[in-house]
């Protein structure tokens, strides 16, 4: 469980001089601000006007964040530029890692300029979270060198990265994909198949699609069930996952013998029994209702620093924030 | 977050001197253990010739969690005792915590007997996963006397314990079983229905009918599953709950704001989306077979001591483990 970089990991970022983060909204800036901690230098192209004020302040939110994983994070901003002109932009970088908006066509207009323009060694990712690299690469003269790295946001946070290869990504392209997120301190999946959410949204939305049932049935409030999750399953899954949880669970026959006393039952019993709520008005006025009850006292920012901190805390307890020694270059 | 015991909890935990703990399963002596290393005796009841045996050997098993959340774990089968006869071995106790088999008549055979044999005072409550309160109360004299006090497995170590009074369950009961269990250091929620499942287990059971469709389906294998999940969605949940995450990531928005523009894109794509697996024969084979290839290296019970052990670090890096100081009576 320790993703502390060795010195193989440090040899494979040092052909990561520098990055084009296309996009530089939260995904963008969250990226951005990981990259320069890890000493590649960052251009960001993004056509709003604002962009330097909203990237540099969106950095001093996430500097101490960046620092409480052990990462440096002096002068950061010191190797970070701006270049309006999207093939410009991407001239000269080793990854390319793109935010924009969810939209297909755009994206395909992004995608086209960037293989045209960027190092024929580059390797090109999008952050895209709903549009698969399939659909992006259908305009791109290389569609085999376009792959998806999803965050899980914030991407300076969370460990996950999800790689979804479209039909026609290469195998180069994907381990190319694997062995970078991994340099670079996160924790990279390689999913076998393009499916709409790729896996931790279409978990997290299962889940949720019950939270929001369980509240709009009045069985318990937004802040009951939020305590509930933290004080168990959510603690389970931070350390073991759903199938070794079950696994343990299942005694010494393990999962064989879960499924066949309790998993049948599951399919029996539970899963005819959830709920199929819908946001109807009297649901989200509920929900918005208990979320100013749950949630009101601090701002959100201030709610995300507290949070933050406790997740850094998690993470140091189960060996997983990167080795500050082997994580500068600078 | 942090649920260090208080003078208030130690006071409330002294008028619990004895405890009967019915069935002395996995679940029973976990209870038992929790039981008297917060310096309450325990008397076990369970018609099985060895279950003294049975017993002991589950406790030695999980002293060592125990010790690791800091409660003192010296001679603690100094104050435990075996009565068979169901009667007595209730009639001088301050709580009865029941964990006999899922069936509706023979927790209700039970629980009649308990009535009539236990003081007055006595808090009377079954650990029932899957059996509401009113339906084992409806053969009861004083059916306002039961109520659930279902933990999440195993009770020594997970905070949950969901109380979920029935129908005719009084008040003053609930009072007493939130008192109680604060006291001994667990983090209960009071559920406001009786629904199959109670909460814990349906968002567990939600969560995991779209893990096993993502894996039938060939998207990610068990363990790249469990490792998305500990990577992202449990990390997070471990520290904040969906509610509180989702608000979060809703921005200075909030969760009105995440509701307008990913709930509802939620309902429309993904729920609609979500998989409707079987336990059928190749689903189980695939199942089982990943779970040998990824499991298969250790004895479930050196995995849940594993497990155990990095859970009890993440529950000391949230503040989340009993104080050791004010946890001992003896």
């Amino acid at each position: 469980m320790n993703t502390t970089s060795t010195p193989a990991q440090a040899t494979a970022l040092d052909s990561y001089r520098r990055a084009a983060i296309i996009g530089g909204g939260v995904i963008g800036i969250s990226w951005a601000g990981l990259f320069l901690a890890r000493g590649i230098d960052v251009v960001i192209n993004d056509p709003r006007a604002d962009i330097e004020d909203l990237v540099l302040a969106g950095l001093d939110e996430i500097t101490p964040a960046l620092a409480e994983l052990g990462l440096p994070t002096e002068n950061l901003t010191e190797r970070l530029t701006f270049e309006a002109d999207l093939a410009t932009a991407v001239a000269d970088v080793n990854i390319v890692q793109e935010n924009g908006p969810e939209r297909l066509e755009l994206k395909q207009q992004i995608w086209q300029t960037i293989e045209r323009a960027a190092p024929a060694h580059a390797l090109l990712a999008s952050s895209t979270s709903s549009i698969p690299a399939t659909a992006i690469a259908k305009a791109m003269q290389q569609p085999e060198r376009l792959i998806v790295g999803h965050p899980f946001n914030p991407p300076h946070l969370v460990p996950l990265v999800e790689i979804v290869p479209g039909k026609k990504t290469s195998a180069a392209t994907v381990e190319q994909a694997k062995a970078f997120y991994t340099a670079l301190g996160k924790k990279p999946q390689v999913l076998r198949k393009e499916v709409p959410g790729f896996v931790a949204n279409r978990l997290q939305s299962a889940l949720f699609r019950e939270c929001v049932h369980l509240v709009a049935q009045g069985v318990v409030t937004e802040q009951e069930l939020d305590e509930i999750v933290t004080a168990s399953i959510g603690m389970r899954w931070a350390v073991g996952g759903p199938f070794r949880t079950f696994h343990l669970g299942g005694g010494p026959g393990g999962l064989p013998h879960f499924i066949e006393h309790l998993g049948r039952a599951m399919e029996a019993n539970m899963w005819p029994a959830l709920g199929n709520p819908t946001f109807d008005d009297t649901t989200v006025a509920t929900l918005i209702d208990q979320a100013r009850e749950a949630f009101g006292d601090g701002t959100v920012e201030e709610l995300a620093a507290d949070r933050d901190r406790a997740q850094i805390a998690l993470m140091r307890a189960l060996g997983e924030t990167p080795d500050s020694g082997s994580a500068g270059r600078a």
